[in-house]
């Protein structure tokens, strides 16, 4: 006998240019032929066409085309009531929501689900959670990590900017993310990953290495993102790719009358908390300055009483959960560094 | 780096009398203090109260306290949407139906679950799986083992005798599903997991060796019921658990005015295929005599035209599930000997 | 990508009258034609004849042929650097020596393991070690589970008697390991495996309640002892096999003049140790007495002064293993138990 | 019950200057107090004063200290029959062979393995196999993967040049070895895993980026070759880390009247199959350029009749493993660029 405790790790990955009309013949080769296929609302109508195409040619059959304008549990567990018998793969097409959604609905019905995200606004496409709200409230549920991921890279790399900036603010809060975990180490003896903080570590500098808007640098961030949700699956835990500047996100999430992008959100949130930190600062602003992450922020501020009140409730966001916000003063300093920092000032309307 | 990829089968298992008066001690010694509990509708109110009293006893409070009187997917999702977030432990306390919601709501939500059945009716209580109805249809999703079995065998004793019966229908019937699967290797290739087949073998014959109504007849059964359930997970196949005489049983279930207690079907369904498969009836015959389950169904017959329709359906209800019954010749056996043999020309009646 | 971290359990296992003449065909159904086999010096040559006619018949060729008259690790890594380039598989076929050097040959080289015991005289056919001496110490090196385990039922019925002895007497051993597994639990706080406590208990119990020496007898003596090496193997620990009883044994294996079968000197411990447990002695002494395994200890009484030596050396046997013999006064109460107890002293010379 | 079946991925991983003289600690936090260390003979005293004074400092006594010239499996054998009882971990220090029997002789008595090299000249300090003679042949046998990598960068970046060339040479050979991987994928079908491809190219990559002789490109080739051996235990094939490249120069091993550098020889070998391949062969060139590794090859060349032999038996090194040499006329090819290319040209002498 053979016990079967497998980690399954997306087996099929594709990240080039041009990936989302080959989706079709990925589906055929691993013998599917019939795909429920969820889609974000007012998806770009010429990749909804590629993608019927490519599936067409290979004779894979779209038995339903569901799109999606908010993830919630509720939503997801009324399409699983409704997949039907003969479905064999699940399709997520899109952004985060239409992502989340199916990912969620493979995961009830153990369906083999394909990530196919058109931008890269955070790692969301390739984690093993479901960011969806239950009961009006945003939560992030255990699900699977996908079966397959396929990338477009110049679908992605013709994303909106803001989509992209928000990529690398996730991906740059791997950074503070690390710090926090060896810190809830050296505090509290939560046992920290050695091999999985390098991974993290590894793929954030390969982004930062040579950060650019083409199709380089969105197969640098694709893979970057992809490896750290994965990360998290490996070792079983999100602190690879979350810390204290998630709290923060999380919490504007909860209380912000206009929450922006999640990765715009943890990236300014990750400068913020690096200062706290003292922790590669300077790094971080030169990214940001280079990508424009910072003009971005600055042409549409964030309210700075609706920081201060997410600074504030951060912490009891997740229990035991030991970051630098755990520290006396921490709070404290950062909503000063909201005032005092010139480059925070600019990021903040009243 | 460990690479979690743990089967995590029951790591608390008490079998034993009183237990139920012990269940707050094991979940104190757990660290839970509150829990969540759903208990089947029209429970014996003193069980109730025993449970009440030892977790008063050790300070573990009940968050939640909900009766239970359908096993619908829309159920269970509904409770996961309010479980409060203090929760730390679910119990499932009762008959199958409160049983499968728990365990359905503890997966959701990745609560660590404990079973208390108050009877042995099948194995659903130590499966990796809940029975679910989803949008009215009877269904087995995919959930998880629970992490403690709790058995009190006083309580199981007591249980109504039908309640016993349906037990070891459902244990019999792993001689039947024991033989389709090796007939399915035979004849469409499909590996058997030797070892798993002897162990789902083994534990029948425990409780055959000495079938018996009292403390020690539970303990056996109740045992034999549960190495069962993990097998099934152990292995990551419903084989060593279900055939033919499942088939029937669930097409009943789909069909049936009135379906009957899941083992009394399976039990009988067992007989009847075991004939046609020329496997071990004289010995299935035996222990149903001895018991009194060939009394239990004479008194309330099946309709024998709703077993011939559920014979002609069997076949269709599992893809790629090949059984004695996909074999030319073996539905019309089965039909007639529903008018031929003596033994169950007793259980039917028009 | 699949991480492939299984728990190979053996997944050919065939236990029944005639298996070795079968083997041939088993190994061929694998896609094995050169096979390396290792057995017992002084093995019955029909036993011999039989194997390789059925070995022959279905072309596997058998391309070395090795007697093993003591397991070493010296012998077994020599053999492994002689392995040819072409084996693919290694059979181990007789007693306790062949199989234990068969499966650690086979573990360095990554190959196959076939188990083929021709008699049932401890539980090492299936276990995940080989006894093997390291410069003339006997030690238990750490190897894996054989992936095929051939019981050939007539040819264990037909083995001495004594062998069968011994396998009784290692099989009753895990009452006395369960034992101080659960008191290391309540004294040191060593996590027991409710789950694989059961398993033990239960094939101990399968046996018990019909010892004989006939077909049916070895079979349940067969699928015991397999269940127990296995669950060793599953929880990562010799708990369930082994407690106080083996480290006596062990002592007398390092110390003895004439050590004598394993489960002779493991079962007459087993009974000791019970006595100071307070544990199912009655139960023990009903099994040995039915089964003559007190005749055959008196027959060859053992030495009391070695015994009373080996009791006091247990407990240093190894580190941080808990048993009652840790306890105050245990030693004492078992030397003096040698002397006063009825049983024991018939088994004991000077 | 939780069954274990982890995959055991080094826990500590330390890569930064001076960790050498931090080795105690390491030890001490993990609670060993007795280590065996096996170092390199002709190792810098220098190196071995500062790993004893840190263990001193610690209260970590070194209860044996073995001095290793040749790495064979005779020798790993004898070393573990004399381990002592109370060794507690195992410690490699020095180069390839040292740490190559250090891991065998802890894989054999199941002891933690501290991988400790003072030099960057391939990926075997983090693979899961030890590369040992069997009687005298050269073999790469199963072991298991250090439980902690100890790398000290100070120490590493003031290896002597060839061992940096070496193992330079061997971390550009994954990019021939994905190539073949791929091939064999469309011509004989063997499963790719795109995970595992993608981590290996990303290590890759990571040091092409920045090749330099500093403290941080001996992080970058520490971290990638790292990387690539756990690509391989965590998917369980060489296939990520080897292919055709890999063939020569075992080829060159057994053949060879002075086999070089593992890295010298795997790195030409991989620009010569890049060529055949049409892969990348200049970025390949490039690398080998600006590092010195070309000058370096040239400063002793290659016997050219040895690589003709070399190139002619590799496709027979592994049996079931397809590369560009398995395809009509690679080799033929290869051999004539030994003559034609002005790169390979410059390598060999007559």
């Amino acid at each position: 006998m053979i016990i079967k405790t497998q980690v399954v790790i997306p087996s099929l990955v594709r990240v080039k240019p041009g990936a989302i009309d080959r989706l079709g013949l990925y589906l055929k080769r691993e013998g599917h032929t019939k795909a429920m296929v969820v889609v974000s609302q007012g998806m770009i109508p010429e990749y909804l066409d590629r993608v019927r195409r490519g599936m067409g040619e290979q004779g894979v059959s779209c038995i339903d085309w569901i799109e999606i304008g908010e993830a919630s549990f509720e939503t997801a567990t009324k399409l699983f009531t409704n997949v039907r018998k003969e479905t064999s793969a699940m399709i997520g097409l899109g952004g985060g929501k239409a992502l989340d959604v199916a990912k969620y609905v493979a995961f009830l019905g153990r369906l083999p689900y394909y990530a196919v995200p058109t931008s890269l606004s955070n790692d969301g496409f390739s984690s093993p959670q479901s960011s969806l709200t239950v009961a009006g409230r945003r939560k992030s549920l255990a699900a699977a990590l996908p079966s397959a991921v396929v990338v477009d890279l110049d679908v992605c790399k013709d994303a909106p900017r803001p989509l992209w900036l928000s990529g690398i603010g996730d991906l740059a809060s791997k950074l503070t993310a690390i710090f926090d975990w060896k810190l809830a180490f050296h505090q509290v003896g939560e046992p920290v990953d050695d091999f999985a903080a390098l991974l993290s570590d590894a793929t954030v500098h390969q982004f930062l290495a040579r950060p650019s808007f083409d199709l380089e640098g969105a197969q640098l961030l694709a893979s970057s993102l992809m490896f750290n949700g994965i990360a998290m699956e490996i070792c079983g835990s999100s602190r690879p790719a979350s810390g204290s500047e998630h709290l923060i996100s999380h919490a504007l999430d909860a209380t912000s009358a206009r929450p922006r992008l999640h990765g715009l959100q943890v990236g300014v949130a990750t400068y913020l908390m690096s200062l706290v930190q003292e922790n590669q600062s300077e790094r971080i602003d030169g990214l940001f300055n280079e990508t424009g992450f910072w003009r971005q922020i600055e042409s549409d501020p964030f309210s700075r009483a609706e920081w201060r009140s997410a600074i504030e409730i951060a912490p009891t966001i997740k229990d035991d959960f030991y970051t630098i916000l755990s520290q006396d003063g921490a709070q404290a300093e950062a909503i000063s560094l909201l005032d005092r920092d010139e480059r925070l000032k600019a990021c903040f309307g009243p």
